[in-house]
């Protein structure tokens, strides 16, 4: 007899998430006699604590090939960490309870670092309470640090967002630094890994080169040493395009600009960094600057999302259903490069022990020398992720994207819970 | 006999600025015996000030073709006003020294309204001079604010990548805003007018609604209305994304955020508005809110040019040159809208007396009676000017625009000016 699925988003949304929703319902509904329905949570696993489901069955086919090229998340997503067993077993028992009431098999997260670790736990939960359940890990950040995938997907989007805007801007400053802007400041998202800062610099290549200075979480920020980089590379090429990681820190720790409050998972929320360094610049310089941040839009940039993190999001969704129907279970598929020139890469399979709660840092030899740009190596590892364009329906001007009808899946347990 | 050319950027520069410098260098070549060669000032009118011209000939047609997919002033551009005649004549007698050391005839000045003005003074004493040129002014401005045509080429472009930022950021809200941002904030350009700020609200469409609150310059800022429609319409959607004008001012007319300094226009140097409002809505209503910033990235972002911009673009500099051999001075290719439904236009021929110094405003019916948002009339005339999509070429991921050689023109004169 068949099970149903569910299936839900976690966490910052990006580009080619819903690539991966696209991948998952698609495939499933190629094996009805193994997959009944897919459900989705709205709004996440908090929909799902809530028995707050959509019925994915009520969308036309096209509707979910359109999913392929829609951003963010189209059943809703949410920060919510389930904490240990011990501290959160009410919500684990209430998952369970939902599972059982809606006859759920399957249970496909899509999300982070934290939401692996959360679907390993179901996994375990669910055998131990009598209801088992497969609990499969679908990969998906623009942040890039979970281990084991080569890549997360969303990052490389974000990656070609980061180095065109980057590019654009340069190029601007480039034409005007003579009598007006000479330094440009973008500020991008990574927490805690220079990721999305090493982006930045893709913007520049050998055939067109831009003076570039990324400011990694990585590397403690040393105000004297910069702003002699600034002044040499403005002395230079006249102009200069300082990429800069909301998690840049002193050497003391301490992040150099932040909001206060933080988010449901602790994390300390940021945003802010760039006035701070487009001050320092002004101060110690007296160079003429301007300063973006590209916040929300880089994750969302579907307008210019890689084709190939597209095609990756698509199949780690599409293999997660595969993996499920072989049985797996407690894995994550992940992105396996099988080569760099020519660039080739195939699905693999990670163990969810294996990837919950460990973060892949950008490594130490992405970082050039001079601690403010990126090697030969970190060109070759981004530099595939972006490749080819995937552009979405245009309507009046604007991208048209897809938006599901949505619709609820009747409630079978009398009681509420509380998020 | 034939005349040589000499072309200027000025001011900021645009997506699709290059595309009118394509159209004036293609249909120059096609009438050597008119014009001989096309020059450029390098970094605008101080390039042709301090005789420092580029060789457009040098350049191949494959190279002036791919002018047209390139952001920005691929001369360089610069922020240089002349004064009035009386406090400028030394400038002015260098400008004519140069034109008459390079056998000018034409001369074509692509920018704003300032740009436009000092064209008009060029052709007026040339003219006393004894070596009169044929000024004539192309224009270019993000801003919109140029009189007489019906829009100005860059507009279109700024508006499209503004709409596409707005809707990709606020779906990516409405996927988290259960638990987590309820609003976001995106500060756009616009000193005086709230063209860009416009341009936000085409985010928002009949089958495609989006919740939002614009802040125009047009209209004194007021907390206590702000946060109510803020408050109600997150408590009706869930969330609500903030277009906010650089230009935005209180009821004493003072901006509610600036830096210090000004540009070389006298203009105030703005930015910053988004994190002030950020903290206004933080302080007032305690939701959790992002920020953006898009500044540079809103008037070079090619990657997202409107096809219609594009197409206009070009078509004001072929123009120009047209209007020239046809005997034509202190005039400007005027963009005129002969249909809405369906949009038609053609190239009409503005008096720059009419133009210089003139700032289009944007017209009080464009804002609707609430005073944070558009109306139909607004879109009716933005919405055209978005259509269509030009996308670069794309190598290694990112855009692949040209460079171009720019090579020096042999000095003639043996004096130096300074700038």
């Amino acid at each position: 007899m068949s099970k149903n699925a569910i299936y839900a988003q976690s966490g910052g949304v990006t580009a080619v998430i819903n690539a991966s929703a696209c991948g998952i319902i698609e495939t499933a509904r190629k094996y009805p006699d193994q997959i009944g329905k897919v459900y989705a949570g709205r709004n996440g696993i908090v929909g799902i604590l809530k028995e707050d489901l959509i019925d994915t069955s009520e969308e036309s086919s096209e509707s979910i090939a359109r999913l392929r090229t829609a951003p963010s998340g189209a059943f809703g997503s949410c920060r919510y960490k389930l904490k240990s067993i011990q501290e959160s077993r009410d919500a684990y028992q209430r998952l369970i309870d939902v599972f059982a009431a809606h006859e759920i098999g399957y249970f496909f997260y899509n999300g982070g670092g934290d939401s692996a670790d959360t679907c390993l736990k179901i996994a375990q939960i669910s055998e131990q309470m009598g209801y088992p359940v497969q609990a499969l890990h679908v990969p998906k950040t623009v942040d890039n640090d979970l281990p084991v995938t080569d890549s997360s997907p969303g990052f490389g989007s974000a990656a070609k967002y980061i180095a065109t805007s980057v590019l654009e801007a340069s190029l601007d400053v480039a034409s005007m630094s003579l009598t007006s802007t000479k330094v440009f400041i973008l500020e991008v998202m990574g927490r805690h890994s220079g990721w999305m800062a090493a982006a930045g610099g893709m913007a520049s290549s050998q055939s067109h080169p831009i003076p570039l200075v990324i400011l990694f979480p990585e590397i403690a920020f040393d105000r004297e040493q910069f702003i002699q980089r600034v002044r040499s590379t403005v002395s230079e090429h006249g102009q200069v395009s300082i990429v800069v990681s909301e998690g840049v820190a002193g050497k003391d720790g301490r992040f150099l600009a932040g909001q206060d409050g933080s988010d449901a998972f602790g994390h300390q929320q940021l945003g802010g960094v760039a006035p701070t360094i487009a001050c320092i610049v002004k101060q110690d310089t007296g160079f003429k600057y301007h300063w973006a941040v590209a916040d929300y839009l880089q994750r969302s940039a579907r307008h210019i999302a890689s084709r190939t993190d597209v095609e990756q999001a698509y199949a780690v969704g599409e293999s997660a259903v595969l993996m499920a129907l072989d049985g797996e279970n407690s894995v994550m598929p992940a992105i396996v490069r099988t080569s760099d020139h020519p660039y080739q890469w195939k699905i693999g399979k990670a163990s969810l022990a294996e990837v919950a709660n460990v973060e892949k840092k950008l490594p130490g030899h992405f970082i050039d020398e001079s601690g403010y740009g990126i090697t030969q190596a970190c060109r070759d590892y981004i530099a595939p992720l972006m490749e080819g364009e995937d552009y979405p329906e245009f309507r009046n001007g604007v991208p048209h994207y897809i938006r599901l009808v949505n619709k609820s899946v009747p409630r079978k347990l009398d009681t509420d819970f509380e998020v």
